[in-house]
C-alpha cells in the first residue's frame, strides 16, 4: 500500500488536540486526512486535508464519513460504534477495532475483561444504576469506602468519586457504574504500548503522573518514572499483557497504580494517543503520534526510547478566568533551555480547560523537574 | 504582543517544503498563517490558515497579500522586493528585511558586502553580462580556471559552473554574473545563525555537507561536522560576524568552505530556514523552524544544542523516472531505529527534484553515518 503523496485517505474521528498532534505526523509524511468533529472550532480543522463538522455519535454521520476514508482511526473513544461495526463489516480497516472500543467505552466491561484475562486490577463490582449500588450497600454486599465510577463517558476526573459515607452518594447521577476497592498506592504510572497490524509490539518507558489536587487533572508527567528497574519492568510487562489481550492495533495507554506493597494494578486504558505520552514529541526517538500512525498503517514501529529526560506540564485554564485566552508569561518560559509550549488552538479559556501543554527536556532529570516547577509557577492561562 | 490563539496573522511568501516545516511550528503554537505561492499544489497549502495562489514576483499581488498580514516573512528569496519596501514603509514588520534580501538576491552585491565587512570570502569579479566577462578574459584581467555564477535566481547548483577553458563558456546565459577564484577546499560547512528583533543571537553547531557528484545537490548533512573544535569555533565566529553585519532578523544559513590550509571562506548565505538545518527537527532542542519563528516574533531564542547526532539525507527523484511518485522501500528504512522520513507533498517526481528528506539520529555518530548510507542505498524515489 502506498500511503505517501497518494490518494490514500486516513479518516480520523475527533478533531481535538490529540488529532491535531497526530496530523503533524500525517503532514510530515504527506498522508491525506479527513477529520470529523462536532465543533467548527476544533483544533484539528486547519491541519487536515478535509475537515467535516458533524456528530461523532450519530450513526449516519459516522457511517457516511467512514465511506470516504481508506482507513479509519479515532482520537476520542466516544464515537458511534454501530457505524464502525458496519464499516468494518463492509471491509474498511478500523483501528483500534470497534470491538475493543466497545469493551473500553464501558468501565464495567473493561474491568471484567481484566479479570477474565488475569490482568491485575483493583477488585470491583458492577451496578446497572446508583439504586442498585445503594441496594448492595443496604444488604452489606458493598462497604465504605470505595471508588465510584460512572461506567460511560467519564474523563479527566469527571465521573469518579471517592465514597466514604452515604452522604457522598447524594449528588451522584442515576447511571450505570462500578464500585472499586480503594487501594492505597504510592504512584500513578502509565505505559504506552504500540502494536501494529502484524502484531509487532513495543512499549514506551514507564512514566510517572502527578495530579492537581483539586481538578484531578494530570499536572506533571515525568519520563522516565523515578522508580526501580524492577517495578518499571513489572509495569511494562503488565502493559504488554493488556495490549496483547485486546489484540490491540494502535496506541494503548495503560494507566496503573503502584500500590504501597509494590503491586501493579491496571486502572484504565485509553486506546489512542494519550496525555501521558505528549512528552514523546520532544523526548523520544519516535513520538507517540508517529507510532500510532505507523501501527495502524502496518508500518514498522519506530524506536520508543528517549533521547533525553522529559517532563510534561498541562496548561489548564486558571480559576476565575473565562473568555479569549491569554498565555501570561509565555515568553518567560520560552527563555528557558529545553522548554517547548504547545498551544492547542482553543480561543476561549475556562477554569481547568486543557488549553495546551509544555514539554521540558533535559539531559538531567533533576534539572528538568526543577524547570518544570518553574514553568508551572510562571505561565498562567488567563483571559 | 499576543500571537497565540489570537487574531495575529503571520504572512509567509512561498509555500514550498520550507514553508510547510515552518507551519508545523505555527500550528504547534496556534499562530494564524497566510501563505502565498504561485502553485495550487504547493506543499504548504494544507498546513496554513489561509492559502492564496499568486505570483511572488508581482508587485500588486505581494503588496495586497502583505496588507492582510500582521508580520511578513519568506521561505524563498526571490520575491518582489519593491512591494516589501512599500509595506515596510507603511509600518508592516518584514523579516528578514527587504534591504537584506536585496543584497542577498544578487550574488554580486552579496560578495561585495562580504568584502566591505571584512568577511572572509573567495576573491571575485562582477560582470554586467557574459560578454563583459569574455572581454575581461580577452584583456587578461581574468584567467582560467574560475567559478562562474549567475548573479540572480540560481539555486541548488543551477547557475554555477566551473570554467576551465573558453569552451566551458559556450552554453552559459548572457546574464549578470560573477567569476570567483577557485579555492581548493577540504570541506563544505554550514552554520545556521538565528538573531531576533532585539538582537539576541545564537548559532547552531557546524554541519558538514556532502554533495551528489552529478546533480550538485546536498546528499548528506552531518551534525556536528567531523572537524576540530578550533575550526568549528572559527566557522561559528565567521557566521556570527556575517549575521551581525547584515543586522539580520530571522535565520541565516551561512555556507562556508574550509580550505586546504584551514581558512574559512563564506560561500553564500540563505536568509531563511535551510536544507542544512533540517536535521534540527529531530536532533536539536529547538528546530531551525521554531527558532526562525521565535526570532521574527521577537521571542526568546530556543536552545540550539543537539540532543543527539543527526544526519540528513535528501530524497531526490531518481534518474529515469517522472510522474506520480512512489517511495520505494520506505518501510524498510522506517524499520531502522532513529530514522524519520519527511515527505514534502509533491505528487510528481522528476530526476533530482527535492521530494523529501530523511533524518537519522543516534547517540553515536559513526553509527548514524553507517545508517545514513544504508538509508541512501535502500530508498528510491521513483514513479
Amino acid at each position: 500500500m502506498n500511503y505517501f503523496s497518494s490518494d490514500f485517505k486516513l479518516g480520523i474521528l475527533g478533531g481535538g488536540q490529540l488529532g491535531k498532534m497526530l496530523l503533524a505526523e500525517t503532514q510530515k509524511l504527506d498522508i491525506q486526512t479527513l477529520v470529523l468533529d462536532p465543533s467548527n472550532e476544533a483544533p484539528s480543522r486547519f491541519s487536515c486535508t478535509l475537515f467535516q463538522q458533524g456528530s461523532l455519535m450519530d450513526y449516519d454521520t459516522v457511517y457516511e464519513f467512514g465511506k470516504k476514508a481508506s482507513l479509519l482511526t479515532i482520537e476520542i473513544e466516544n464515537v458511534n460504534l454501530d457505524a464502525l461495526d458496519q464499516l468494518e463489516k463492509e471491509g474498511l480497516p478500523v483501528f483500534p477495532s470497534p470491538k475493543t472500543l466497545r469493551l473500553i467505552q464501558n468501565k464495567g466491561t473493561q474491568k471484567d475483561f481484566y479479570v477474565q484475562h488475569n490482568i491485575p486490577t483493583a477488585p470491583h463490582q458492577r451496578f446497572e444504576s446508583l439504586s442498585h449500588l445503594k441496594t448492595s450497600l443496604d444488604k452489606n454486599l458493598l462497604a465504605f469506602p470505595f471508588v465510584w465510577k460512572c461506567a460511560r463517558f467519564g474523563y479527566d476526573g469527571n465521573g469518579v468519586k471517592i465514597v466514604r459515607t452515604a452522604a457522598d452518594l447524594s449528588n451522584l447521577p442515576e447511571v450505570e457504574c462500578i464500585a472499586e476497592e480503594m487501594v492505597p498506592f504510592k504512584n500513578e504510572l502509565a505505559v504506552i504500548v504500540v502494536r501494529n497490524v502484524s502484531g509487532e509490539i513495543k512499549t514506551y518507558p514507564v512514566v510517572e503522573m502527578e495530579f492537581h489536587p483539586e481538578a484531578n487533572q494530570v499536572e506533571y508527567v515525568i519520563c522516565p518514572a523515578r522508580i526501580s528497574t524492577e517495578i518499571a519492568e513489572k509495569a511494562q510487562k503488565v502493559a504488554l499483557q493488556t495490549a496483547e489481550a485486546f489484540q490491540h492495533v494502535g496506541l494503548l495507554a495503560v494507566e496503573m497504580f503502584q500500590t504501597k506493597d509494590d503491586a501493579i494494578l491496571v486502572n484504565e486504558v485509553a486506546p489512542r494517543p494519550h496525555n501521558s505520552g505528549h512528552y514523546s514529541i520532544e523526548a523520544s526517538y519516535t513520538s507517540q503520534f508517529e507510532n500510532h500512525l505507523r501501527s495502524i498503517l502496518n508500518l514498522p514501529l519506530g524506536n520508543t526510547d528517549s533521547k533525553v529526560a522529559g517532563i510534561m506540564v498541562n496548561l489548564v485554564g486558571a480559576e476565575g478566568f473565562s473568555g479569549q485566552v491569554i498565555y501570561e508569561n509565555i515568553e518567560k518560559i520560552m527563555a528557558i533551555d529545553g522548554v517547548t509550549p504547545h498551544i492547542y488552538g482553543k480561543r476561549e479559556t475556562r477554569p481547568f480547560r486543557k488549553m495546551g501543554h509544555v514539554t521540558i527536556v533535559n539531559q538531567n532529570m533533576a534539572e528538568a523537574r526543577q524547570i518544570a516547577e518553574e514553568v508551572k509557577n510562571t505561565i498562567r492561562v488567563i483571559s
